[in-house]
């Protein structure tokens, strides 16, 4: 029989220890449980960026692993803690703000939901800064040893989690009309779009990508399938290995190429058209 | 049965494979022990920085656990490599140079110390200049696999283990003056303080922070206990998550609006003093 | 019985997760392992950096331990992914440019090779830049939990493997000819020698280091075994933890001191010579 598996993303950061102290509540928690760190370094506070980070890992781990995600700018305000139990088998743990919505949609939606601010599993007193050591990772070590969601926390109305608005690519014409959804550490521009939202682009010999919010020309974009089809410093229209259209610049930042940030809008088309 | 645990805490930052290199000696000495990194990141040769991380960290780890830490600007000059058992059951495994000490005295002072320089479970040659690798790693795993303190070096002198100069805040009349502790990587900047201390502030509607190191008027700052309940960019006095009093700027840092560093010297005091 | 060890590098840096979800995909292949990060901040695409550590880290590991490395500047097109088995019983996976190649000689050879790019432990599709997560983590867990070499892939004629072009130190009389072969992240400097080309500058007082690249007199440095044998400041030549002649400033970066970068030629001499 293998361990339960918690994987585990925050912004923390690596520097101070926090992450280390709730890999210890962990272990005194549910000592077979392998915990994986899907990342510390999210950018201070940014849900968005947490929550596209998780959707995009999870189906990767088992089915029945427990996802402890905290990005947290409300912690010791009003937002609930919750866990959540989906479709799949998957469960999430992580403040009520948007960030474990999009990866619980991805898992066969939100099956069950509680209210863990107050579980008899949380390390007592709770701070009122760091919920991640004090009330989250005990929760997720207690479902990863078998505690099913009722013992966690009271429960809630699955409706009543936080959504998080993710913008959404549209066809127009011959043209993508899309947003840049994530940006990696590379400078790899990733689109809210789907991979069938430009197949056919797949016979164009020549694409463009332009910006209302640019005042310059279009910049010509070459569709492929990795970086080491176009020169180094083009720009190449791909699909990425999370399987969504994104935009690179060989051996460089297309990010800085495009001069483009999280949510702005960038038009995709054959040459010639705008 | 759980797995022994070993904490390890360096200044090796995680970019050459020191890290990663001591994990294996571990895993090949004991392989049965589950290792948990605190931080990598603490600041080169800064042992104060790294003590105080490793005592705020340490309560939240099995009582019988091992604590591998090394920041050791002295490697390979006359300072003594040691292993120490304590009251509660924690072994702590580095330097003798005050990087233990004070996690040590909150797990009930030194039971019994070991210079392990010499150890039998040292690998060989011993390098000059990484004690991590070749003598701290390898006793931190024969610990936390059952070996006695008196298997793994020479009995040595408890009183004799280096101490660190911490602090300490003092109360003068209303005036709490406080040094700063450490600074996290927020720019939240935790005081030499206890709680205690503070608590006459609670009742007081508006407080100062003074340094007679400034040029400038005090600057006013509001106590509460979580970031939200002051605007952006105010000053708070609040709790921390180690139980201290801390000064933090919500969604900004401190340390930079206050200009300090570790060690400056604040007073604290409710508005309309000095 | 111990877990069987897979070591983790790569050039992936921590931030978007890549790291994580490989520790997923190896966690369902092989659940028993136990995977141990090496590094993650090699510089991007910088095979030969990566290469070094790789070398030097091995040695720390059960010698049938996996040694999973990734810096793969060449994925999705041509070159070939493989594994190796060597004459130590080690076994590596990586990309065929050069990666695994100091490694595999350190120990004892390519036994066996075999080309994995369809193996059929990959996991389909088989994305065009993430090769790291869908082709190298499973056939590293597969060989981990057991499987030969010829279970992962087709074998390939060890000679074929790319080899890594390695600078080699020369001695001309009394001077060693060396180059800089890695900086660390304190700045020290190490050369491409054997400890052994170092051995007669032991009895010399004084040393000197110049560069026929600069236009400034030799720089004196002093032969020593640790830092503190030296003042703040000062250049030392010294063995460093891999047993390689090394350069370093104490408490600061020979390589700013020197303005050196990895593959410079330095000669060392004693002082007065050139």
């Amino acid at each position: 029989v293998s361990s339960p598996v918690i994987t585990f993303t925050t912004d923390y950061g690596l520097r101070d220890g926090f992450v280390g102290v709730c890999h210890g509540v962990i272990a005194r928690g549910c000592p077979e449980a392998r915990v994986i760190d899907l990342g510390h370094e999210i950018p201070a506070h940014d849900i968005h960026a947490g929550a596209l980070l998780l959707r995009a890992s999870i189906e990767y781990f088992a089915a029945d692993a427990v996802h402890l995600a905290v990005v947290d700018p409300g912690v010791g305000t009003g937002r609930r803690a919750i866990a959540l139990a989906t479709g799949s088998g998957a469960r999430f743990v992580g403040p009520d703000n948007g960030l474990l919505a999009p990866a619980a949609d991805a898992c066969g939606g939100i099956a069950e939901a509680a209210d863990i601010g107050d579980s008899p599993f949380a390390l007592r007193p709770i701070s009122a800064t760091f919920h991640g050591r004090d009330v989250f990772a005990p929760v997720a070590a207690a479902l990863a040893c078998g505690r099913p969601l009722s013992d966690v926390g009271e429960p809630i109305d699955p409706a009543s989690v936080a959504a998080l608005e993710l913008t959404r690519a549209v066809r127009d014409g011959d043209v993508l009309v899309a947003h840049v959804q994530y940006i990696d550490q590379f400078g790899n521009v990733q689109l809210d779009a789907e991979a069938s939202q430009v197949e056919r682009f797949g016979d164009v010999p020549q694409l463009q990508v332009s910006s209302d919010a640019w005042d310059r020309p279009p910049l010509e974009v070459r569709g492929g399938v990795t970086f080491g089809e176009v020169q180094a410093g083009e720009l190449l229209l791909y699909e990425d290995s999370h399987r969504r259209p994104a935009i690179a610049v060989n051996r460089g930042s297309a990010a800085e190429r495009l001069g483009v940030g999280v949510g702005d809008e960038l038009r995709i088309a054959p040459a010639g058209q705008r």
